[in-house]
């Protein structure tokens, strides 16, 4: 076991969830828990799960992040709606040879969490579907693995290090599926083929990605979405195949059916993670004279749903 | 006064309120009525107009299409979506010499139409806001107008006929503004660069003309999708000018706040128009290769909405 000492910002979906893999398998780890506080820090955290039901009675939680020891890693799983705490937050918790790891969807944290720290910053990209569903209290319902890579700035590609790789190992005693991308920004562009599709479309029209997926109009279009996508990240010099959409899609087909957490933002009147997985991509396209016109009706349709819901 | 007899099929929102503006002017109007019959037939049509609330106790009301005289004019002011009953209908209603008064949005239906009856045929487009409110009862909220144009096959235009001229002259003496063009294709196609963004619009987002073109997103996104329309028009050999758009973003502007027809129907569960206004273009301009993408993914999305709304 390492000695390594993990904070997770954010105990919800994603947080919550890889956070108490993490200390099930003996680590040290210390939840930054802001509204369900209360009931985490007297009753600890429940894992409702496809793998296995847990419970840990009892966690490191901490509602003041000054009060959070300086850790290894600082395993940053929030919203990327709420990105604007990490300035008062990251450098405090993080030791001096500490490493960020990113559990968010989208492009573009990692640069402006460079411009907080000078630490190193891995990017992880989760294939879990979860849920909060009460306080302290999160559904594990299908998949789980987690795809990282080390970020690199300028757009270039890191390989693996060995801080990726020291991460990876703790991720995978805790016996979660863990694989290793040399190229953040590809992996990013491949996450958000799915993302842009059945987060906006599950949110936009209040459906799961089977409703998705059974409606031929509405597969079709998620395809078309996901082929624009294709388009966007030769923008940042990255080539997404035929054959990979061909596979996400198949993929999509097979899955439970699934309510994505942007649905679920939009259903519990959330703001919506709009400018990380569309707006982001989408200006990263226009600087290179890249049109994606399917993905930018959605974008400004979900902006009139995001406003409208708050 | 013209000795022309009328028959209006479809006595909503459109077919009410005109209908009943022909009859207070004193012209023989005949009514066909669904689920509203019995209380059209004992309490006749109120309307409630911004250009002055009126009442009709008695109107010539049916259920029956079989029992209305024959016509020098039948008005069909049906949903788009009810538009397979005409074959049942049109031949006994209409007079040899008669002819039939389109008052319907979208693409394609005069050709359906014409392959039922050989009679002369004009479209008119209705430039007003009306709701059906409840049964036998109309609430006008603005505008009026309604422009008119031949029907010829084969795209063509047909200039001003006589038979366009004795009917627009019937409604100007009922007090109603009309329009009369010389190209029903331009005109309809004129109408679908306001039709494709904000019914659509209005329907997906379940939200009004103003919220829409207040929020800076859908407003931008409006003006991109009228915009595709004048791409659109071209597969019909149809010139939209980019200020005929503008004027029509300004006019939108400063409408009263509305909830479309599509919307309500909606709202109301009832079938929407997506193929009239969205399915019949998209394939005109698909024929001629032409890519609307944003169109296409409001149509995609529409679909599913109204596939699951029933």
């Amino acid at each position: 076991m390492s000695q390594r000492k993990y904070a997770i910002i954010g105990t919800g979906a994603i947080g919550g969830y890889y956070g108490a893999r993490l200390q099930q398998a003996g680590f040290d780890v210390h939840f930054l828990v802001k509204s369900d506080y209360p009931l985490v820090k007297n009753q600890g955290l429940k894992i409702d799960s496809c793998d296995g039901d847990f419970t840990l009675p009892t966690v490191n939680a901490y509602d003041d992040p000054s009060l959070i020891p300086p850790c290894d890693v600082v395993v940053v799983a929030l919203k990327a709606t709420q990105n604007q705490i990490l300035p008062n937050i990251l450098p405090s918790i993080l030791k001096k040879d500490g490493t960020v790891l990113l559990l968010q969807n989208g492009l573009g944290a990692e640069e402006k969490i460079a411009s907080i720290i000078p630490n190193s910053i891995i990017g992880g990209l989760c294939f879990i579907c979860s849920n909060k569903v009460g306080p302290g209290h999160i559904r594990h319902l299908d998949y789980g693995s987690i795809k990282m890579a080390q970020y690199c700035p300028n757009s270039g590609s890191a390989g693996i290090t060995n801080e990726l790789k020291a991460i990876s190992l703790d991720f995978q005693q805790a016996g979660l599926e863990v694989n290793l991308s040399q190229d953040l920004l590809l992996t990013r562009w491949e996450k958000l083929a799915w993302n842009i599709p059945f987060n906006g479309l599950s949110a936009l029209l209040e459906a799961t990605t089977a409703e998705i997926m059974e409606n031929p109009e509405t597969r079709s279009l998620a395809e078309a979405l996901a082929k624009e996508v294709v388009e966007g990240a030769k923008a940042s010099d990255r080539a997404l195949s035929q054959e990979f959409i061909s596979n996400l899609m198949a993929r999509t087909a097979k899955m439970k059916p699934y309510h994505t957490s942007m649905k679920l933002d939009r259903d519990q009147k959330r703001p919506l993670e709009v400018e990380a997985i569309f707006g982001n991509p989408l200006r990263v396209a226009k600087e290179k004279g890249i049109a994606l016109p399917r993905i930018e009706t959605l974008y400004q349709q979900l902006k009139f749903i995001d406003t409208k819901n708050r």
